[in-house]
């Protein structure tokens, strides 16, 4: 039987303000992504994520950003590769020890937002966040888009990796996702969005947007939980691998 | 013979602002305390500050500060118990992460400015802080105010602790510092406050605003090393001390 | 005809996260107190919220607060009072810019959270707070807690000034609100809450803890918008109010 | 007689952070940039900025930068044209009432670091920006760079303009500045760079990098006062313009 882990970026409160529904969108998620506080998070927050996902048998990850609260990680910054292997080091340690203060230890490192998309393409990026995370702990598996420059500088380094994909999103036929500001570029219908994973997962293939089909590696689905669709989508596609036989796990469990 | 613990706070500069005198101070400690970016530093400073102390054989602590940059972390705020165990869990970890990556870890703990004064005379609050380095790591060394609430916290979790005393300032008959604001309260004569650590460290004990003397526990002494004439007081008390048969050590070596 | 001015703090999202019902509550209040972006706010939020203020007629002010969004600007800093003069002047200017560009101006200015109830109990403070608005602009309302230190130094200063006054707080004989902490301190009942109101703006008495009625000044009523609970009560009050006969107008119009 | 203003960008301190040479350099310029609190400066040190320009006689602008205190706004960030125009409007808001708080008013606007280099060439940021400006005081003069989008952008909604060249940069033919990482691109002979700005000044041209002449126009020079080296030299053509019989002015008198 083939298991799949689902992750879901979670602990994105801040002070006062709220994000997400994290309580709810743990009973379908294996993985937990977990702001450490650049883009989004806060010492409290990443403290009860921390607890929550314990609590729900979740694996524990720290999703990186940059240092963009304002625009919550998703304004491309010009880094340098050396901002970023310092950047990563240290929102990965201040997770860490909130994982180690419960009893518990990371799992993987998940780059978030503008950061995770640098690294899918810019090799240099990629390799120094690797770097990085190779550094604080190598036994961590580093989450990055399929196919990607983050995924070929994990590998390189020795680092476990995650290949991540997308159920709702179009593929274009060099393994890329289609551009949200193009039309398909999001699967709205959930029928399709489901029988894309489930042939990612079976066939290890997906059908890209001229109607060929390529070769996908497909170890961890990204799920959102950030309002009631999504929340919808996240049980149905929870229930479906489920009912196909796929089981859903983390790589730790 | 007698060893103490020269310590002094390093790694305060943050992107293009340079504060202190970290290589020239490092020849004349034995501990660095180290900023986390809350109340100073930033992730390639503290990259960069961990190196430097590993280069200078220096042990390496962290040194957590309240979420307040352009206060420097001098300014009390009114945090609960909570938010200071995560600030310290937090802050802790980022630290330690870099010095993982550097193949090396954490000595000590000693919170900064605000927080330490705080910590040194609110029992609940210098608990709270004591707890949360005791879980990210029990063998940590808690640096805190000889006779504060904070080292009787650390020691009643199980911390290790080092007891800080200070060079330069008058003592009251209860042992808490003369408040800088009366008269008297800095020895601005080197020798005076050479004399006045000999005494700490040989009698153990302090002679206070009243002439009376008290005992006093000296594990540890602060050196400033942020201008020209904190530097010339280190190299003087780094040099008596060892002329008078005192070797310098931090607690790792 | 008595008339009343209803306030209610406004503008309080920041980047992708979103706070109050700024749409709803607008229905029901004649002034709105805009964050300036130190403990909530930022310049799009800005933007946004004078241009739905003055779509909707409603008299546009400065919140300014403390310079700490992790905390709401709900914790206690201990600034100088030539700091507090500076955040006012930053924040005040900022917001007012904001109005100059949408055709119109401030008309008042009310501090937020710890800056607020600091402001009210500390003359020093509340000076330097009072100062800081008269020389930005000497034609701005000061609002403050009724028969606060605020109130007093922006009169001494020559500011126009709004005593406000709160429907669901229990008030002590000696004007202060009853603390949070004690029991009774909050009126739960929405009828106790009005009636209270009714009682300030016609007699201008309020019946105290003890039993006893004091002299309350009442110009303005800050009213809560967070919640649904909270936007029914102001719906509420804005119709009892009007079935008294008492008109809600700000000072503007 | 001709006339030049020379420009420097002052109040780049921070909280405990100083940066720069304010006293010194306000000696040899006749405008002063000040930092808003984005990319540097806070309220203390724009009010204290201020004051020390008004008292030097030099007149006051706004130097707005990208929300990047870590990167003292030298990193280019991928913000919206929207975000663009909040972001001036708020900075030069929180300014203009430094100023008039301390009875007088800004004279210009000049964007500081990236976004000034990415308004040079974005057609569409330069227009947001100029916008802004023009919606809080259409009587502020834009400063940019010399031939720019942003020069362009500010003529055409109507604001008055200053043409900053630069002393010690090679020009390339086509009017831009020479990269700084190639060979050549800083002309660290004072002697050179002296001469270059004379025959801006008397000649109206700048000899470009492949020796060919170009029309340049040279309202404004910017000078540095970061260092000592940099003093020297603000002295330096500060004393040869005299000398030329170009006196020094700002636009205000």
């Amino acid at each position: 039987m083939k298991t799949i882990d689902l992750n879901s970026d979670l602990g994105e409160s801040f002070g006062a303000y709220k994000i997400g529904n994290d309580n709810a969108i743990l009973k379908y998620v294996s993985s937990a992504n977990i702001a450490c506080g650049f883009h989004a998070g806060d010492p409290r927050v990443m403290h009860e994520t921390v607890a929550l996902a314990l609590k729900n048998n979740t694996a524990i990850g720290a999703h990186p950003g940059l240092m963009d609260l304002n625009g919550f990680g998703r304004r491309a910054i010009n880094i340098t590769e050396q901002e970023a292997y310092d950047l990563i080091i240290y929102q990965v340690g201040a997770l860490a020890a909130f994982a180690k203060a419960a009893g518990t230890q990371l799992q993987h490192v998940k780059p978030h937002g503008a950061l995770y998309n640098m690294a899918a393409k810019d090799a240099a990026l990629a390799k120094a966040i690797a770097k990085a995370i190779y550094d604080v702990d190598s036994s961590l598996i580093l989450y990055g888009l399929a196919g990607s420059e983050l995924i070929k500088a994990g590998k390189a380094i020795g680092l476990p990796t995650a290949s991540e994909v997308f159920a709702d999103r179009m593929y274009m036929p060099d393994g890329s996702l289609m551009s949200r500001s193009l039309p398909g570029a999001v699967l709205s219908d959930d029928k399709k969005a489901i029988a894309q994973v489930l042939q990612m997962l079976k066939e290890g293939t997906v059908t890209t947007a001229n109607g060929s089909k390529i070769a996908v590696q497909a170890d961890t689905i990204c799920i959102h939980g950030d309002n009631a669709k999504a929340l919808v989508f996240a049980e149905k596609i929870n229930t479906s691998l489920k009912n196909a036989g796929i089981s859903i796990h983390s790589f730790q469990n």
